[in-house]
């Protein structure tokens, strides 16, 4: 580890005072910031780092949150592209996903990991298997939400339950990732997967060990009606008499709510994950974010799986939120770029509980950090540099990503991974999974 | 220019049998293409070839085709993101391009194309100044559609009707660019810009000289309005009575647009390009692309100016022409991948008079060829190539860009280009026009 400088021509703090700083220095030390400022006002000599990092043309934000994905099922992508969600899950995925070998998932993560490293993702929830998570995180260690997953209104749904009796094990399992990288989330799947029993116990022992609730909401049409059927409510309603909506709430999607659902979801600080590539490529509709941003609820954004929306792409996420939002408001005036940027970075470590380690350049913060090419065609003029990077950047304009102090990835290398063999062996295994 | 030769992964015909080819080659002599087929079937020895290009993971797709830009406006991107189109125009951008100089124009147009070349765009309709068009197009070759701008509802409109005896001037600029890659277009800028007596002399020159009329129709729900209060009739219905309407129409945006409107638009074999980037940012509304191509109609792609869209980028718009579709549709099976390649191809070959020329890998046309990084985490797995591309390729991913069988950039490089220096002087000059 040790001591490194990094000094850009522009930082984005995303910190409560939203600074763009130019002529900036960033130092860290341990994987901690130490100083985030003008460049001129390092308090430290040049001789105190062990590393130093010049990009005359270099902007840094905080690294990118994606607070809603599988990250193995990069296995999937465009397996199937043109089948409704229910469909989709029951004639296709499931079946494949009854195949996969812990090997499969290892690989599927690492291509995942490669893919959202080179697009600026620092951290990430990840809603899937467990232990091969933890296995490739040893390998590549980005910072992530490990989901335990519950789900019982399904044949052997009661092996679920058992987990609850295992959340030591999960936790040392997430301990045993270096650098404090991984924290431990509850993951009911959806309403029409979970009993009400289960949900209960979920938001019991979320509350005993203060874990994050991680969980699919109002997703289709066919969720809704399924609540309105069996319980004479709606989604959100139902959640609320649970008593499991809290602001240790990550709820994934949140597509079809009424006004009321969304004074509830505001009232009771839950965090939504808008994932607009896969909701509307699932022909599932689209978020109703400046809604929810005018109720004060906490949104931030996802890819979801590379299954379903085809791409781990935080840039596209933010552009697509600002444009769908307008296209469906026909107001062009709200969000903006700034809220964007905050949706992937600062909102996003809200709602992964991990508001004081990152999302944010602040001193006393984690460095997980990513450098764009300032002088790339896409970031000029600089009229509006966040604008720039909300509706212009793209991964070819990501130099740098840092995570807890490392750097993970610079301009297409990846450190000490061999990128070749680990694509080589995923690439193949996909393939086997369909043809088998 | 001489023989070349590139081995690749994978070629993407985009030609009417769509052909993925494995393991293929591509020769092409003097910017033509001479083969397309299995490698090993190349029916040419080595020493043939003065140049052999082999990328081992690369996948060859048509040069992308851009039918709707405004390329200087790059100098305004971020100028005013939250402002609608009417406001927008008239207030920002007009007052803007009113200092705007030629040699500012002229370094607008090279950061441009720079971008454009770096996302695998060859070819692009502009829309905006002629001559400066072609100075940067000497400088930086890609091949393009130059439109002669119309518009005499503004003080001095007369000064646009001297146009049409200055014709010989703009076909002599357009052919003062090497290798017959300019080709010239009538550009009537709207209808309520342009008096039906201009739009009646368009029609007739057009069909004189057989030239593309590039022109913006159906944009914002004033323009509907204009046409229901000034002619009692659809925007549509007033350009088919002026009989402006037919193969050479290169129609950009086409938003609000009742059925028989679609149907006229089918019937006239009128081109329609898609913006949407543009149109969700500007809040004007969504091209109902599904009902369009039901209706016979060629719709091809464009990325519009950066002042509106902010970015040059089709992959973009190729993933958000599907993903909006299926989001105001709720039909996740209509278009697909396939469907959103050709349209950023083929069809905006077509749309542009350039059938013949580009818009596929086919023996006989321009070698206008763009290579993919097959081995990047976004392209794999191979479950569906096509897919890949619509869905999860980016900029980085863009190996090579060839026009007219020149390579003009090759990761992340451009040929013969001081790329520094045009980006330093176009930056400085777009801040200089903001403070001025």
């Amino acid at each position: 580890m040790g001591r490194t400088l990094v000094k850009v021509k522009y930082v984005i703090t995303c910190d409560r005072k939203f600074n763009v700083l130019r002529r900036a220095a960033i130092a860290f030390e341990d994987g901690i910031i130490t100083y985030v400022g003008p460049e001129d006002k390092t308090p430290f000599s040049k001789q105190y780092f062990d590393e130093i990092l010049v990009e005359e043309d270099g902007v840094a934000i905080p690294g990118l949150i994606n607070a809603h994905t599988h990250a193995a099922m990069n296995l999937f992508r465009g397996v199937c592209d043109d089948l409704p969600l229910k469909e989709w899950l029951e004639k296709e995925i499931w079946p494949l996903e009854a195949k996969l070998s812990s090997e499969d998932l290892f690989y599927g993560n690492l291509a995942a990991f490669l893919e959202m490293l080179s697009t600026g993702i620092t951290t990430f929830a990840d809603f899937y298997y467990f232990k091969e998570l933890i296995d490739a995180l040893k390998i590549i260690p980005l910072r992530a939400i490990a989901t335990v997953a519950f789900l019982d209104l399904v044949p052997d749904g009661e092996v679920y339950w058992r987990r609850f009796n295992e959340l030591q094990k999960y936790f040392e399992l997430a301990d045993s990732v270096e650098g404090g990288l991984v924290k431990v989330a509850l993951g009911p799947h959806a309403i029409y997967t979970c009993s009400r029993e289960l949900l209960e116990k979920i938001a019991e022992v979320s509350e005993k060990y203060m874990l994050p609730v991680h969980m699919h909401v109002s997703e289709t049409v066919d969720e809704i009606k399924f609540a309105r059927e069996k319980f004479g409510k709606t989604v959100v309603e139902y959640l609320d008499e649970i008593g499991i909506l809290n602001e240790r709430m990550i709820a994934a999607h949140c597509i079809h709510l009424n006004e009321d659902e969304i004074r509830i979801l505001g009232d009771r600080r839950v965090n939504c994950v808008h994932c607009p590539s896969s909701n509307l490529k699932l022909a599932d509709g689209i978020m109703p974010v400046s809604r929810l941003l005018k109720a004060n609820v906490n949104v931030c954004l996802g890819t979801d799986g590379a299954a379903s929306a085809n791409s781990l792409n935080l840039f596209n996420e933010m552009r697509n939120t600002i444009l769908l939002q307008r296209g469906i408001s026909l107001n062009p005036t709200f969000p903006n770029a700034r809220e964007a940027l905050l949706m992937a970075t600062r909102n996003g470590a809200k709602a992964l509980g991990l508001e004081e380690t990152v999302g944010s350049i602040e001193v006393g913060k984690k460095a997980d950090i990513v450098l764009l090419d300032g002088g790339s065609p896409r970031l000029l003029p600089e009229h509006n540099l966040v604008s720039n990077i909300v509706y212009s950047c793209t991964p070819a304009d990501v130099l740098y990503t840092i995570v807890n102090g490392k750097v993970l990835y610079c301009r297409g290398k990846f450190s000490n991974i061999n990128t070749d063999s680990i694509l080589k062996i995923f690439s193949e295994r996909a393939l086997k999974l369909l043809s088998g």
